[in-house]
């Protein structure tokens, strides 16, 4: 069950968080950038489709980029390699016991890693075991009870509530963004401060209907479908109108709304 | 029923709008600032909760300000005197029916006015009507289906929904700030550009915890307390735990999320 929807395991997960990236760069990374010279560790980088960003952002930072599965990180080798990076090194290691020091970090970088987490303050924990004193983490999470969208429909929000679910189900939490303040302060960061990103897209924006609404998030649902009907979540019939009333929002009267959370905290004793 | 619920018509409600208009005056109308000079209507100003705010930011322009009701009207009048006020004008007038001939404004301005109408396009259409040819239309509403929060809570969610139902069954649309790109262009307005405003709270924000959370929507969803329980839509036992649970996201792990939209529309041929 759970491997048949964390990201990056198949080519159209892999495809669609491309498209993420490169549709979302702007809004979740601009204000994200490491002086020369700094020691950023990327926990969690998957297939690296934030790495390419996060090392461009930053070239002459010295970027660790870890993640627990072999297969991602082949790939993010690879695409790392295409892109003619020279700041990013790929290790494979558990966010939960990595091999590194006490102060081995000026930054962490974290992105789409706690929704998938059933320990999540652990987790944020463990890394701030490895980051110096004064240093930052960074975490970027979605929300899907972010979303909404016009028209409505109770269909679409039931399929949505298929993906929120499934990831409930395999430990994990769709519903993170809200509450990275909460988790990063029960893992003891300070000065923490998050900047919800909405995404807001209707007709007049049609990069975001195509590149957001349809191939990023609608897509991600698509991608439920055979495990929400074979768990019993959803009939077929609802599902189906439900992905149906996704599209509808993105004809010339439809809007769809979501919301990323981006936080960032500070070590301190 | 309707009268039960319609902002302004009460002392507790009235204050509320005030406590909103100061907390929210920044991310609301910080960029709604007219040339000296231009004619502006304001379009249902009720109580005159945003007007003093209207006023401010515009100076030199001189301000029209309508409401079909003259018990708001007499408040609103008796506020921006108290203000010291000398570029408004109040009148009693129904949107739908205006006593001004076409091109009488260079900018209308419409407030949380939307939300209570059945037939809001055709609102819109008779307002841009008394736009001159290039004028602007600026329209600003809540949707009350933007609203989640951390910890998550049935309860609430269902207290929220009564609020919805009730503005319904009044003919009005508690979710309609989505709705504002699709509405405006229905109208025949043209460049529009809709900017959502989104008010996330956690408790390193006491000021919004307070100004936002519990005296704006908290506040709110209370007020509809006695009118769901006597309509049927909601035991008074979920209400009031709903309402508990509201006031649990305002505790130091507690986060509030909702969304204005803001959108900006021109007058052509």
């Amino acid at each position: 069950m759970k491997k048949t929807y964390i990201h990056g395991y198949d080519h159209r997960e892999n495809m669609r968080l491309q498209d993420q990236a490169s549709t979302l760069v702007e809004l979740l990374h601009f204000d994200t950038s490491y002086p020369a010279g700094s020691r950023v560790l990327e926990a969690g980088c998957g297939v690296g489709a934030q790495t390419i960003t996060l090392a461009r952002n930053s070239p002459n930072a010295l970027i660790t980029s870890v993640d627990i599965s072999e297969v991602s990180l082949s790939e993010a080798r690879r695409k790392a390699a295409a892109a003619g990076l020279t700041n990013v090194q790929f290790e494979q290691a558990d966010i939960f016991n990595l091999p590194y020091g006490p102060d081995s970090f000026d930054h962490i970088f974290v992105c789409f890693v706690l929704e998938h987490l059933s320990r999540p303050v652990e987790a944020l924990h463990a890394l701030k075991n490895h980051l110096r004193q004064g240093g930052t983490i960074t975490v970027i999470e979605g929300d899907h009870g972010s979303a909404y969208f016009h028209p409505d429909s109770e269909a679409a929000r039931q399929a949505i509530q298929c993906q929120v679910e499934l990831q409930r189900r395999a430990g994990g939490n769709a519903l993170v963004g809200r509450e990275l303040y909460p988790l990063l302060r029960r893992a003891g960061y300070r000065s923490i401060r998050v900047s919800p990103r909405m995404v807001y897209v209707d007709s007049s924006r049609p990069e975001l209907v195509e590149g957001f609404t349809k191939k990023t998030f609608t897509a991600m649902i698509e991608g439920v479908r055979e495990s929400a009907i074979k768990a019993g979540i959803i009939e077929q019939d609802v599902f189906e109108k439900g992905i149906r009333d996704l599209y509808r929002t993105t004809e010339s009267d439809g809007v769809f709304c979501y919301t990323f959370f981006k936080a960032v905290g500070n070590q301190s004793i």
